[in-house]
């Protein structure tokens, strides 16, 4: 007997109707340029202009406004130095939830300002000698407080999916869907999403050939694991899938593809330069598949899914020192 | 008695069914950051996501589809190095127009190779000896071809005023509205439109501080030139306002205002690191004039008007150095 999936379509519509209103509608882009370089007939849609600048508010969002009135009052715990971070702390902020990130004690100034700019709480650990998740629930624990994780919980992984399901109610029905994959939040709610409403739509979940545990894990239905892998997309260095977004992404997803580091920087630089759009490396990944020729595409309808911007300018423009 | 102007709010719908369909319908942007820099609501219409990148095509398109079968025959002949010279091609291309661009021989080739990329044909000349209006009225007597100038023009005016026009239906009423000037047409084309449909709306041109002669211009009442004005806007660079777009500017228009080249900047570098869009400097005009509390708007509805995005990458980056 099969176990049932954590997540259905029912969540990510709930997760819509509590997003509504509070998220941005973020648009969905063409280009001449990337339609004739392909063939296809391509929609990016850009969640870079999602608040906090990535897909990940959607979900933080969503898991938040879920918690009881008493969870709430408890507050709200995480590990992440990322997009993550700054999304659980900006929907506290918003619901008037106290939240509290883990982060490492090297991570980027910048991240930790931002983060603490949306009011959250900041406490930081050696990386060296703590597990982040567990050091983590200590510190929920001592305050009864509730831990939202980047991509392993339901209401997580249903809020991603509402990206996928305003993709196909702006752009209709899809051939093929594009989607990054780090820990697999947003890959197996967009997977939930169009898998019913464009049914015919050949789901594709994209990685860095450098960070390929989801791949292989996919193709091999064991679990695999890099730790610390090595790739430019920082979003995508999750060491491997959850135990709720492994088994969603067996049962809905058609395809797991790869890109080499230098396809992630030239789909960023033709973002950028031709779409105008300042997107992160893990951003890019779909459209580096795309662009790469890793995935045929000719003659289809192809969604695009552009995750998040957050990036530093300046860093950006030398991996464009080759394009 | 006063001549009628060139161009009303007639013409500028007119224009806005003719690029139904055949322009992309550009996203407004909003931000919670910079309503709480400014504590205004801002509303930013971004043209870089305009085909061709600017609004540039937006009056090409009108221009060009507005012409007899007989004279789309004859061919099209501008002289620009910059967005007018891209637009007019890409338009020209779609309308089965030909088109000829005059240009310096000392224009980027970056530029040259993307014009004629969409099927003109380039004509070089030496700035130095040349005069570039005379060389193009000589090449278009020759075939009996129709000019078709960057601004000075009533389809070209009209064209761009519809780039407010979208912004209001979609914003809706504005207390400020913030447009960069260079010879005009944008400027004078939304305040054509701005004026009908948002009545009690203040319309402000922006210009840079070392490029400000429609500013004195303006509030003289008499034309001032500026030749090669030292700016980083170069889409500003144009010495002098239109015969047709000074007498809509005075008619329409509140105010002028100028900014330094460090505020163009630093709106640039805002733009890019929140928005997560891709602006030049010109684009940025209006977001400094906002930004850099020229332009108190604190409570009001504001429209801005992002122009357009062709911009080096690389270069750009110098210019975040000091932000």
């Amino acid at each position: 007997m099969n176990t049932p999936l954590a997540v259905n379509f029912e969540d990510v519509k709930a997760a819509a109707a509590r997003l509504r209103g509070n998220i941005n509608t973020t648009p969905v882009l063409t280009s001449t340029t990337a339609n004739r370089r392909t063939g296809a007939q391509v929609f990016f849609k850009c969640e870079n202009f999602q608040r906090t600048g990535s897909f990940k508010f959607r979900g933080a969002f969503n898991a938040l406004s879920s918690l009881s009135p008493e969870e709430k009052k408890r507050g709200v715990f995480t590990y992440s130095s990322g997009n993550h971070a700054q999304a659980i702390a900006r929907a506290g902020q918003m619901l008037g939830i106290p939240t509290t990130i883990i982060m490492p004690d090297n991570a980027p100034i910048v991240k930790r300002e931002a983060t603490a700019g949306y009011g959250a709480e900041i406490v930081l650990y050696q990386p060296s000698e703590t597990v982040r998740e567990d050091y983590c629930r200590q510190r929920a624990e001592e305050r009864g407080g509730t831990i939202i994780p980047p991509y392993n919980h339901p209401h997580i992984i249903a809020g991603q999916g509402t990206t996928a399901l305003e993709l196909i109610e702006t752009a209709g029905k899809l051939d093929l869907l594009l989607v990054c994959c780090g820990g697999g939040g947003l890959l197996s709610g967009c997977a939930i999403a169009a898998r019913e409403l464009s049914p015919n739509c050949r789901i594709i979940g994209v990685e860095p050939e450098q960070a390929d545990d989801a791949t292989r894990s996919f193709y091999t239905k064991t679990l695999h694991k890099i730790n610390n892998p090595d790739t430019i997309a920082d979003g995508a260095r999750t060491p491997y899938l959850g135990s709720l977004t492994f088994p969603i992404i067996l049962a809905k997803v058609d395809e797991m593809v790869t890109v080499s580091e230098d396809a992630i920087a030239r789909a960023m630089f033709f973002l950028w330069e031709r779409l105008k759009i300042v997107v992160e490396p893990t951003g890019a990944l779909a459209t580096a598949a795309l662009l790469d020729g890793v995935v045929k595409a000719e003659n289809r309808r192809v969604g695009v899914i552009i995750s998040g911007g957050n990036v530093d300018l300046k860093g950006a423009i030398a991996l464009f020192e080759k394009c």
